[in-house]
C-alpha cells in the first residue's frame, strides 16, 4: 500500500468515494429508525471487541513510542477503558439524538399556487480529517451517519490501527441495520497522497472537515477544491464594561483563562474599560497570578500592574493557547468594539455589562461567531450549547458558525408542492 | 488605469476592501430605516440622473458597437427607458422587503442557566462578477445593502459608464441616509487582474458570487481563495410517473420546456415511465415539434417517436440552453431517480405523479437544490419563491441552495445570554 503510486491511490480515493455517493443515495431514503439501529449495534459489536481494540491500540502506542513521538500525543492515541466507554456512550447519545433531516420549514403559498417550503437534507459525502485521537472516529463517523451522510474518515496514521478496529465496528453496525457499510470508510493508507486526492474530488466529496492544529488546517484549506469547513484561531476576548458588577466580572474573566489554557474557547486578551481598570485590574492580577498566568499589558495595565510586562503589537493577535494573558485598558464599548474587530479571529467573544443598550449593542455588532454577555467563553462549545455532540467548530462566516453539530452537517434544499401548476 | 502594475492593482483591491470592511461594520450597527432610506434615495437620485444614465449607457454601446460585440450582447447593455424604470422599481421593492437581520431563533435555557439561540447577521463584504447586464449593479447592490452587507461589483468593461452612474448614485443614497458610501463601490479598472486580487483577498471579501456563463464561474471557482457561491449547469428533469394525469403531464412537460429556452430551471432531460410512455409520447412529441423542439431519445423513446433522433451518452448531461429536449424511458421511479443521481445537475427536478408514496419518496431523495411535485421545472426563480429577489442561484450543497434572496446573503452567529455563569 505504501508503495502504491500516485494514480493509484487517487484511484482508490475515487473509488471509495463513488461507494461513500451510492452509500449517501441510500441513506437519503432510510429511515430514521435504521441509521440509529446502526449507531447502536456499532456500540455493542464494539463493546464485544473490546480486547480487540486495546490490542490494536497497544501495537499503535508501541509504534508511536519507538518513532519516538511526544507524551501529549501518546496521551492522546491512548484507549484506556474509561476512553472506550466514553466512546460507547457517545454512540449511543447520538443515536438518542433527534434526527435533523427531512424537517420543512416556512412552506407557504404563492400566488401562482404552489406551495413552497424549505426540507433539511444530509450534506452528501462528509470527509473528516483528524489526528492521534482514536476515538474521533466514532464520535465523527456517529454524527455523519445519524445526519444521512456518508463518511470518509483519515485519521492520523499513528492511530491506524485502533482506528481500523472502530471503523470495522461501524461498519457492521450498518450492515446490522440493513444500510451499506460503506457509509463509513477509513482511509488505510498512510500516504499523503490519499489526503490532496480526496481534497480534489469535487463533485464527489461535498464537504471536507479537518480537525487539528493550524498547520494541519491551512494546508487543507490551501490545498483543496472541495469546500471546507475549517477552525482557524480562537483570539477570544472578554470586554470588562463600565459598572460592570465586579464579582461577576472577576469570576468570569478568572474563568474564561484559568479553566483550560489550551482550549479554542479560551479568552486570551481582556479588555477592561478605562474606568474600571484601577478598581478591578489589581485584584484580576492577583487571581492571575496566583494560578500562574503571565500578564501582557498595554500602557495603562502595566502603570495600574507592575508585574504586567508590556504587550507588543504581536501579543494582540496571539492564540497563547497556555497560561499567558495579554490585557488592554480601553476608553469606552466602541474602542473595545474596534480592539475586536481588529485583532479578533471571530471565534467568542464576551462582555460584561450591566447596561442594557451596550448589552444590545455588543451582541449585534460583534462579528464573531459566538457573542456572550455575562457568561464565560468556555461556554463555547457544542454541549454546552446544547447540540448534543460536536463535529467542530467553524470559524467561517458561509454555512455555519461556532460549534457544528447535527445540524451543520446538513442543508436546506427547496421543496414545491403543486397541483399542475405551469408558468405562464 | 490600464496601465497599472499587478501591485498596483493589488493595492488598490486591497484598499478597496479594507473601505467596505469599515462601511460594513457601520452596516452592523446600522437601523434598518437607515438602510431602506439609502435604497430610497438612491432610486430618487438616480432617477434625477436618468438623463446622465442613457448619455452614459449611449457610450457603452458605442463602444460596444465598434468592437463588434453580438447582438445578444447588446441586448443586454442596452438601458432603455423601462430597464431604468424596472431598475428604480426593484430598488424600491427591496427597501420594502422585511429585513431578515437580528432575529433569534431557538434561544433555549441550558442546564447551565445560559440561554443560547441563533442570530441572524450580514456576510460582511460581498463581491459581486458580472456580465454586461448594468441594472445588475442596481439589484446587486441593493439586496447586499438590505441584508447589510458592504458590495463590492465588478461588471462586464462594456457597461463601465452605465455602471459607474448606477453606483455613484447607490453611494450618494447611503451618504443621504448618513451611511458611508464605501458599502457600495464598483471596480474602476478595466483590467482582468483586479478580479484575481479579489479573489484573493482571504480574511477581507467572505464571499464572491458570480453571475454569468459556466467559463466564468468555473474560472472564478478556480482561482478564488474566498468562499464563492455558485451556479454550475441547470440539467433539470421532469419524471412523469406510472399513473399520473395526462393532461398535466403533458402541460407541466411541455411548459417546463418550452417556456423558455434559455434559462437554467428549463427542463433537459424528460424521464417517462414505461406504461405511460405508449400513450403520452406521441402526443407529447407532437407538441414538442410544433414548438421546434428536437427530440433525442433512448430506443424505446425512438421505438415510440419516429420524428426523434437516437440520444448519445452525451446527451443525458447536457444543459441544452436551447430547443433540443432529451427523453429517456425508465422502468420505475428507481430508475428515475437513479438517472438523476447519475447525469443531473442538483438544480431542479419534478415529479408528475398521483401517488402519495412516490410523491413523498422523491421529495426526500432526490438530492437538487429544488425538488418539485406537480409543477413546472420553470418556478424555481427567487421571484416565484418569494423571497422578492434574487442574487443568484446556487447549485452549491453548503450555505445556500437554489434561489438565493437576502437570507443567502445572511449567516447565523451564536448569542448567549448569562447572568454571570462560567465553566465549572
Amino acid at each position: 500500500m505504501n508503495a502504491a503510486t500516485p494514480a493509484e491511490i487517487l484511484a482508490e480515493m475515487r473509488t471509495m468515494a463513488l461507494a461513500a455517493r451510492a452509500a449517501s443515495r441510500q441513506l437519503l431514503a432510510s429511515a430514521t429508525d435504521a441509521r440509529n439501529q446502526a449507531l447502536l449495534a456499532a456500540a455493542d459489536i464494539l463493546h464485544e471487541r473490546r480486547e480487540a481494540l486495546s490490542e490494536a491500540n497497544a501495537l499503535d502506542m508501541q509504534r508511536a513510542r519507538e518513532n519516538d513521538l511526544d507524551s501529549a500525543l501518546l496521551d492522546r492515541l491512548e484507549l484506556t477503558p474509561a476512553r472506550i466507554d466514553d466512546m460507547l456512550d457517545g454512540l449511543r447519545q447520538v443515536a438518542a439524538l433527534p434526527d435533523p433531516v427531512g424537517a420543512i420549514r416556512d412552506m407557504r403559498t404563492r400566488p401562482s399556487g404552489i406551495r413552497v417550503g424549505k426540507m433539511r437534507v444530509p450534506l452528501g459525502v462528509v470527509g473528516i480529517i483528524y489526528e492521534s485521537r482514536p476515538n474521533v472516529t466514532a464520535d465523527a463517523a456517529s454524527l455523519c451517519l445519524k445526519s444521512g451522510n456518508a463518511a470518509i474518515l483519515r485519521g492520523g496514521s499513528e492511530a491506524l490501527h485502533s482506528n481500523t478496529v472502530i471503523a470495522a465496528a461501524m461498519a457492521d453496525g450498518l450492515a446490522v441495520a440493513g444500510l451499506d457499510g460503506a457509509a463509513v470508510q477509513l482511509i488505510q493508507t498512510r500516504d499523503r497522497a490519499a489526503v490532496g486526492a480526496l481534497l480534489g474530488l469535487e463533485g464527489l466529496v461535498d464537504v471536507v472537515i479537518p480537525r487539528g492544529g493550524r498547520s494541519l488546517i491551512e494546508r487543507i484549506s490551501k490545498e483543496a477544491r472541495v469546500p471546507v469547513i475549517k477552525h482557524l484561531d480562537g483570539v477570544c476576548h472578554v470586554y470588562i464594561d463600565d459598572g460592570a458588577d465586579p464579582d461577576m466580572a472577576v469570576a468570569i474573566a478568572v474563568n474564561a483563562k484559568t479553566h483550560r489554557y489550551g482550549t479554542c474557547n479560551t479568552m486570551e486578551t481582556l479588555l477592561i474599560h478605562q474606568k474600571e481598570a484601577a478598581q478591578l485590574l489589581p485584584s484580576l492580577a492577583k487571581a492571575y497570578l496566583d494560578a500562574g498566568v503571565e500578564l501582557r499589558g498595554c500602557a495603562r495595565t502595566v502603570a495600574i500592574v507592575p508585574g504586567a510586562s508590556l504587550a507588543t503589537q504581536e501579543d494582540w493577535g496571539m492564540e497563547y493557547l497556555g497560561p499567558i494573558l495579554s490585557v488592554c485598558v480601553v476608553d469606552d464599548i466602541d474602542s473595545a468594539m474596534a480592539h475586536i474587530a481588529r485583532y479578533g479571529s471571530g471565534h467568542t467573544e464576551a462582555i460584561v455589562t450591566s447596561d442594557y443598550l451596550r448589552s444590545q449593542r455588543f451582541l449585534r455588532e460583534v462579528d464573531s461567531a459566538s457573542v456572550m454577555v455575562n457568561a464565560s467563553t468556555r461556554f463555547a462549545d457544542g454541549f454546552e450549547y446544547g447540540l448534543g455532540a460536536e463535529i467542530g467548530i467553524s470559524t467561517d462566516k458561509l454555512h455555519a458558525r461556532g460549534p457544528v453539530g447535527l445540524e451543520g452537517l446538513t442543508s436546506e434544499k427547496y421543496v414545491v408542492l403543486g397541483e399542475g401548476q405551469i408558468r405562464s
